[in-house]
């Protein structure tokens, strides 16, 4: 049976009035195939151009993948997949000539041609050149819209994924101390993660301490010793099978001040405020203006989203912003993160990924805000 | 002054009879420009089409970012800098439209035209209709050939990340044990590394525990736990501000023997022979083919390259391979790991970053290559 991703893509691209998507963003790929390669080290110098994938408006679909991809792509649910040379040691691979060649070679095995649609902003120069397709149909948007509601499989890896994050909170709360760096914290914290998930995963999102590191509330983790009293912002976001786990925790090292306890009454007051009114068709420019009131209503604001979806990419559309009109719809998985900035006392930013379900909403995998942590 | 690097790109440019190499690789835009964001969470959804840089044959340079990378951006050597929005919260950013904004912006102000270069696996569609290029000539292969040897610059550069690496070794000594997962030592030497380098740092490399792993030479760390007397292999190499250190060691858990000291020995001595002849125009082969017959004159071989060119990438030509008929030249930093493997005993591979010097050569940053680990 034709799994529902590749059924949604097929929708996408009959949308657009096209025969084939030819796709070359990771995310895109790793949605349609299940294709879902290490990220973390960026390009492989021995592939010969993006791996792509190709498919049908009937589903029919192929993978082109270097050598170096080749465990992950025998994985993937393509139905044609052509593993090409990329990595050799004992002759000169040509590593772009047998790109070249393998796409060539899943056009003929797929039939491809009539009017194809791609992602333009990864869609090379040389693949439009092989596949005789100098101006395709950017099928970005559609795709965007078939992969905002979740499959059944999806959701299983939705949850999956919250619940790594999960772990990584419960690893923060257990491993932040003072005297550690902020780097120290954060390798404990992925170890945790990794464990739980079983595999390496990448890892987005923000590890701050201090005052005026929280109240920027962005950032990777640097080596600043963690010092007493310290607030702390955990923003934890692994790709686990490709699909990306998200969350946000905030707490004090030691006896939270009231000045702290402000600033995280007021985001956690949000936060169940979202929990009270997301359910479907309720606006996400309509559910970013209450949760803006409620932090407002308690003397704050932030300069950032609400919130935002999230999949086989770490942020997807619908966002949480004042612009957005989209409705929340059965099947979302949407991160809900707002927050408190003080310049003086620091920052906190309380994020879970909230589940629509069909009359309301659903934490996939709660884990505890807790303003303090035992110093 | 014109940094080495720039007029080294404009040689390539000149080689094969273009104006202007427009680059969109990360790692040719950190060597041209300097600019070194984070690769390890893989493209930005917020960005509208790749970074993109722009050389002329004289050296004239410009940048294309968007606002997520804009601290990298800011500390490059672009003359031009363009950062578009991509990130936005309070309206819809048009980041496809931003993009192609500044790049046909960047066109005006650097006055590009006549012939482009450009590096056909990554360049976009979008990028050629922007600028009018829809055959840029390839300058794949003459960019790669002036970066082999580096530059006063990047020499420093390297022997940071190569000390970096080998700050990860140490890490690995002192965290191997048994009960812990591949996963938890790998988590404790990253943290090594990060808090030596001062940064977040992606991870290339493989650790691998146990005959079975070992013995298969590749793979990413995983949840298995180390037992007593397992074989352990740790190649690790973090990206450094955009440079890439390189380095493998192995060694056993408890004490070694005498079949695991004789894989050890074979590997030592093949990377003791080639310090001792490795100098400027050795061919590649050549040196490639002395590792091999030195494993195997202690009864083993390995099934992968001797070693490789490092740099903005963690692979570069040359590599150390039978076909490879390039010479050493003073300035290159090259990677040689011998190897000798035995599907019952596990695996042994030693791996250090080594300098090109005028007469001779000089590992990079040399650690200690320990062949047991106290259990």
């Amino acid at each position: 049976m034709l799994d529902e991703r590749l059924q949604r893509v097929g929708e996408a691209v009959k949308s657009v009035g096209c025969d084939w998507a030819i796709l070359t963003n990771f995310d895109s790929i790793c949605y349609a195939l299940g294709h879902a390669p290490p990220i973390e080290t960026a390009i492989s110098p021995f592939a010969g151009g993006p791996t792509t994938a190709f498919v049908c408006a009937d589903g029919a679909c192929g993978l082109v993948a270097p050598n170096v991809e080749s465990a992950a792509a025998q994985a993937s649910r393509a139905d044609e997949k052509i593993i090409y040379e990329g990595f050799a040691y004992d002759h000169r691979a040509d590593l772009i000539g047998n790109y070249a060649a393998a796409i060539a070679e899943m056009k003929t095995r797929l039939g491809i041609g009539g009017v194809l649609g791609a992602e333009p902003e990864t869609f090379p120069a040389r693949l439009a050149a092989s596949l005789g397709a100098d101006q395709p149909v950017d099928i970005t948007e559609p795709l965007r819209r078939v992969r905002a509601t979740k499959t059944a499989e999806e959701k299983a890896l939705m949850r999956r994924s919250a619940m790594v994050a999960a772990r990584g909170q419960e690893a923060f709360y257990e491993s932040a101390r003072p005297g550690r760096t902020e780097l120290d914290v954060f390798a404990q914290i992925r170890a945790a993660m990794e464990n739980f998930a079983g595999e390496r995963t990448a890892v987005a999102g923000d590890f701050l301490s201090g005052a005026e590191r929280t109240a920027s509330g962005v950032g990777w983790p640097i080596r600043r010793v963690i010092n007493p009293n310290d607030p702390l912002i955990s923003d934890l976001a692994p790709r686990v099978s490709g699909y990306w786990g998200d969350s946000c925790a905030s707490a004090v090292l030691g006896e939270p001040q009231d000045g702290y306890l402000k600033l995280f009454n007021a985001a956690k007051r949000a936060l169940e405020r979202a929990l009270e009114i997301m359910r479907p068709g309720v606006i996400a420019a309509d559910l970013d203006g209450e949760l803006r009131r409620s932090v407002g209503a308690d003397g704050y604001a932030y300069p950032h989203h609400s919130g935002h979806s999230i999949g086989a990419s770490v942020h997807e559309w619908p966002r949480l912003t004042p612009y957005e009109r989209a409705p929340l719809r059965e099947g979302m998985f949407i991160m809900v993160e707002p927050a408190a900035y003080d310049p003086d006392i620091g920052g906190v930013r309380l994020e879970w990924m909230i589940e629509i379900t069909a009359t309301g909403c659903r934490p996939a995998a709660p884990f505890e805000h807790r303003a303090s942590i035992a110093a």
